[in-house]
């Protein structure tokens, strides 16, 4: 069957495969000066933010992504208390970071303004935090924003970005690590999204192998189901300052006071365990 | 966009989600009097098999399904030496339980011849085991098959259905899981594939609840990503008769002499953490 205008499709041409969701109604539509922003309402998903044509996220299924940039890395860190996410503009991960309640300050850089107000208005569920005294929203370019940070003065960077192209081409290399590795405290961790493990295996090799030139001494990857972007599988992957991100507060974690719908101490374990096929990335 | 007429798609109308594939040719199409099978040329999956409008296998990503659906039952029996394989046509399944040295027999009950010989001409190397003397082919209905099996002559039985509507419907339900329980031996684990933690959560509950109902003492769910089915995130769930699957062999799983593309001794326990929204279904 062919799809009608009645469904949203975004295309992977490199794939050769598409996702498409069902429409209730398109709710906005706008061109900002750093990209094409969309948000529709759907049958089955909820609401639905698309930017550039490309899924960012939905009601339904962003627990999976916004947990799992978040949780694992800050249980990793020994005790996160200045925290810095890169993009991320829904303001979904700046929330679980909130979560944690050792968190003292959290920075999102986002360069897109609209993206927020938009979340605001939107997915106002996702920026439930934002008016947490703990949470700082500075709007303007993250790899500039690091590079200006005082060396050593953040516990965890979280890239929560798009691919790489366009916009967030430049938080895939070497060059924007090493500011990352400068700008975190020995025992810091940096996190960034890692797209799908079918289809990006030889992009996730590259992060690892830029992310040890920049200066980290461990990286390692996790990866979660994420039904609305390519191959409905998603990864993360961390480089530890000093520190294997291997490890984490276990106990913690198992403690922890905040609810989740996915992330769990054990799905933590369990989301570093990499499939044959990508046996001997990371260490 | 809309997709045209090269791409195949498969929608979800009950979660207002579609999959789609570019497609290079159409390779066969056929009624059988079971159903309605189309094979496709990809651009981005290699080949693709369709029944009934829904996507059963595609080259590049069924070493996740037919790994899972195998390995983690067979590593949580004992000693598997007569398998049972109800559906499985493509013979995918076969092929990997027959990577076990132990097993001794290795049964694979389709209801539609035609979808084996259509395997055997687009997906050859799926069907590379066949001519193992341990593999019976066997074309019937894998209801009946069961119903006339002797008690206590199986040690696994492997469930590799299409959904629960059609000829699968019969799969599903109490009173096929007592004829399981009753050809197992004793320690004989079952597992059902088991749809989409995502989309199907309550179809999982009802599993477990018939599997306990039918007699089996331990029920668990494991979740492996499956690009090509509705969400991509896919679930099997076992049932043991007197043992609990959660337990495996473990050291024989990391010594294991075969080749497999995602399945490993921890990739096994991994699969079988459930997210913090389905924790508390088996046990």
């Amino acid at each position: 069957m062919t799809l009608d205008t009645t469904w949203f499709t975004e295309t992977y041409p490199k794939d050769g495969a598409a996702f498409s969701f069902k429409i209730k109604a398109k709710l906005h539509e706008e061109r900002t000066p750093y990209q094409h922003i969309e948000i529709y309402d759907t049958e089955g998903f909820g609401k639905l933010m698309v930017i550039d044509g490309c899924v960012m996220l939905t009601d339904r299924d962003n627990f999976l992504y916004h947990e799992m940039m978040s949780h694992p890395v800050l249980f990793a860190h020994r005790a996160p208390k200045k925290v810095m996410v890169i993009g991320g503009g829904d303001c979904g991960t700046l929330r679980e970071v909130l979560k944690h309640p050792g968190v003292e300050e959290a920075w999102q850089v986002e360069i897109d303004e609209r993206v927020t107000r938009l979340a605001e208005k939107y997915f106002p569920e996702l920026c439930s935090a934002n008016d947490d005294p703990r949470a700082r929203l500075y709007f303007g370019d993250g790899i500039q924003w690091l590079k200006d940070a005082d060396p050593g003065s953040l516990d965890a960077i979280i890239v929560d970005s798009t691919d790489p192209v366009g916009p967030a081409e430049g938080l895939f290399n070497e060059a924007f690590y090493r500011n990352c590795h400068r700008a975190l405290r020995p025992d810091g961790i940096l996190v960034g999204q890692s797209e799908s493990p079918l289809f990006h295996k030889a992009l996730i090799e590259s992060m690892h192998q830029a992310m040890r030139a920049a200066g980290f001494d461990h990286t390692r990857t996790l990866s979660f189901p994420q039904c609305v972007y390519p191959s409905g599988w998603w990864s993360a992957t961390l480089a530890g300052k000093g520190v294997d991100p291997l490890q984490f507060r276990e106990q913690d974690a198992r403690k922890k006071e905040f609810d989740t719908l996915y992330y769990t101490a054990d799905i933590h374990k369990a989301a570093l365990v990499m499939p044959a096929f990508m046996e001997g990335i990371g260490g």
